[in-house]
């Protein structure tokens, strides 16, 4: 079957195969809302989303010829109009500008986004969410998803000043977590938390200078962890607003990354909210 | 002061400042201890080590023209005989190969390492250490050495086949951890244990078929925490002889990466150790 449905790429410059071209150079989010998904792992998660019923369907494939063999199961999970590229190791290095060395691409696409007020609405009665105001790092936006995932949150929320985690890098770092955990990006931060707070959630904003020990922090049935990005932290109106929460550390010490510090104090709430 | 003791830099093949050139393409580790750090929170650590009666002395600092002023009172704290030499944007980024957008730049070496049984024996009684086995990634050795700074562990533990951790990224990584915890990277895993477990060390191996939970893992006054490479984890001849333990998540997902994991469990154990 897996052989029957491949189609051959030939030149760099076959207009079929065009959205992979110098994938380095450009970032496809924001158009349309397409991705580029790198590696086994995160194709094997884009070939059962749609089934899964989840936010992403993909559009086509593009594998180096000599991994084909590797990924027939794969392969022919993706649905029969989803067109399967091959090319050889020089063709493909072509197209997307350097050495490819895992040589398996897709490209995605994002489903209709529905508002935020109507998917908060749908959380379960006991939730735990990440909620991340002005991440603009790519790998911190993948580490984040990868932590959500690792400790059950339900969703990860991002105010609209977040980078895209459609992008490569986010996407890859992620291990593909990204296609997994529910996610919205839109409002403000303060909008954001305010429509939490509505629905019961208790916010609390992570800050090297929180108010309460991360150990100290009473279970509730809907928590929400909020990060803010590695320099500046959150906005003062959002910890003034909000409950706060710190990381015990050694003193005099330069903070955590975002990536560790969401990965901490996830494991602590998700302890307390009965996801793990 | 500063001002005298300033050397200007008008040729990128001057051959005062050699070790700076094409810096991206070069690692100067493994030539007698000597390594590159970057940026003004790196240099300061740097200009206080000696005096710290750390393992780091500076040999020269090389900086952009426009950033001396800002960084006068660093420069004073330099030893009289370390050379400060400050070049143009234009000579700068011709000697290191690229826009050096920070413009900030010393050379520093790493005094005698003494042998790792000297070292252990002078741990203290109550003491909380880090090991690395296999590490070969540059980002999550400077991340391990973030997290064993903020939750206050006495020493980083390297197995002979980690990568060198004064590497230029992993320093950078570290936010210049690596010059305030004491390291040291010598023996074979196994061995390296055995000699933890003879002082009396409780040894925890981080996998995610871990034996204990976390959470359930009792007190003690010597605690080393294990982590093994991202790909292949621990080997199983040290996973068997030692305790192992693990972090606990939610079902069905990849492991956590090796930075996050090992900020989650030093925090657990820092709480237990009375570190934090």
């Amino acid at each position: 079957m897996t052989s029957e449905r491949l189609i051959e790429i030939t030149r760099p410059d076959d207009p079929r195969i065009a959205e992979f071209r110098d994938i380095r150079e450009r970032d496809l989010t924001g158009r349309e809302s397409r991705f580029i998904a790198e590696g086994t792992v995160v194709l094997r998660l884009l070939a059962g989303a749609h089934e899964a019923g989840g936010d992403f369907v993909a559009e086509k494939v593009l594998l180096l010829k000599n991994r084909v063999a590797g990924l027939a199961d794969i392969i022919d999970s993706f649905a029969a109009d989803v067109p399967i590229y091959a090319a050889e190791a020089e063709v493909l290095d072509g197209i997307v500008g350097f050495h490819l060395h895992r040589g398996v691409l897709a490209l995605g696409r994002r489903t209709e986004e529905g508002g935020m007020n109507a998917f908060l609405d749908q959380l379960a009665e006991q939730a735990l969410v990440l909620v991340g105001c002005g991440i603009s790092n790519h790998d911190n936006m993948g580490s984040m998803f990868r932590n959500a995932a690792a400790f059950g949150a339900d969703a990860v929320l991002l105010d609209e000043s977040c980078c895209d985690p459609l992008y490569r890098k986010a996407l890859r770092v992620s291990v593909g977590s990204i296609l997994t955990v529910p996610y919205r990006r839109q409002l403000s931060g303060v909008e954001l938390l305010a429509a939490l707070a509505e629905r019961g959630f208790a916010i609390w904003s992570l800050s090297p200078r929180g108010a309460v020990d991360l150990r100290d922090i009473p279970t509730s049935e809907r928590m929400a962890l909020v990060v803010g990005t590695e320099g500046d932290g959150l906005p003062p109106s959002i910890l003034a607003a909000f409950s706060s929460v710190r990381i015990p550390q050694a003193p005099g010490l330069d903070s955590l990354n975002v990536a560790t510090a969401s990965g901490i104090a996830l494991f602590e709430m998700a302890a307390r909210n009965g996801r793990i």
